[in-house]
């Protein structure tokens, strides 16, 4: 693999090619054209070949490419190659909409425990999980090695509860919770905030206003 | 307001310096330079005046922003100075998540209705609300001037949602359903992949063992 940096907008990209690559895959599709990807994601042709160009050479002009090769390649530079093994802590409204988001376990995520210190929740059955006492945490990150923990708790709550996954010995944190969050620097960190996207939909919507006075 | 294109990451900087300067303001502070902007969301200070420089001229040389002028100006941009009618259609896990969810009650945005059509679920309070049959979303889109629709119903019947919403008067959806969703041109879409941001810590992980070899 190159040691180029490769920005974020591209890896998300990424993310979406394989799983419109699936799809294809799926439908017993086995060629595919940069321009079919593009129009199926919803970005333009040049886009896709510029993503894909960071990685090495891939598809032959006028024949395009091949939708199994370049899903498996996709999905090995996405690390979803291997098994993730994958916690959440908080078993709130959010926590239980993350246990059963069809997004949480596949392609190589595996949610393995979810986790919450509210006796009203411990015990709970969400799917095929439990809702297991936060101070088991330590004991079941090590059996199942837990690489991924999921912060679905409140603001409040965060910071201590990241803090206990990198004790034991997380790699990576996804933070719910509206509130920055400090980890150690090679743990890799994002926050997902939900409502950043509805602001989007207001700036266009504004925008486009703005534009047709 | 200047009618160039400006990048959906700008937009998503400027809705996260919003919330950093909300803060700031909070606690009394009135003025901020780039470079304490830039710490306080973890990114560069060229960035943080490349994307404030896309809506004019703010701060002064050696004094920096003015706080509460910035803010105002930033809520402004993102269409964030008016009240936007939300409904959320699918009261599951995940409706019901983000019915509480703090950022979707906060900076413009009211959620006036839920919307379901089991009856398991119709009559279901969550917070100060009740969740409503959908043969209900036509007459209450009316009413409450819904100009967001939110759906989290499952991918089956995503976009027969949307199309009821578009019909009954929505300018923008927000999709959580892992699927895509035509919508007519004029309307605002965006999709919400939950699982995206996972994979972006996977591919930095095995990017990062990669370059350790």
């Amino acid at each position: 693999m190159k040691t180029l940096r490769v920005p974020e907008a591209t890896v998300t990209r990424l993310s979406i090619y394989s799983r419109f690559l699936e799809r294809l895959d799926r439908n017993g599709i086995t060629t595919v054209s940069s321009g079919e990807i593009a129009e199926g994601v919803g970005v333009s042709p040049a886009q896709v070949r510029k993503d894909l160009a960071y990685f090495g050479e891939f598809g032959t002009r006028g024949v395009g490419y091949n939708v199994k090769d370049l899903l498996k390649y996709t999905l090995k530079i996405l690390g979803l190659d291997q098994e993730w093994a994958l916690a959440i802590v908080g078993a709130g409204n959010l926590g239980f909409a993350l246990c059963t988001y069809r997004g949480f376990n596949v392609r190589g995520f595996h949610i393995v425990g979810v986790f919450d210190n509210d006796p009203t929740r411990i015990g709970k059955r969400i799917g095929d999980l439990v809702v297991q006492p936060l101070t088991l945490f330590p004991e079941i990150a090590q059996k199942e090695n837990i690489r991924i923990g999921v912060i679905a708790v409140p603001t409040s709550a965060a910071q201590e509860v990241a803090d206990m996954m990198v004790k034991n010995g997380v790699e990576a944190v996804l933070n719910f919770a509206p509130v920055a969050i400090n980890v150690p620097d090679e743990i890799e960190m994002r926050n997902v905030d939900l409502s950043v996207k509805l602001e989007i939909l207001t700036f266009n919507l504004g925008f486009r206003n703005a534009q047709s006075l």
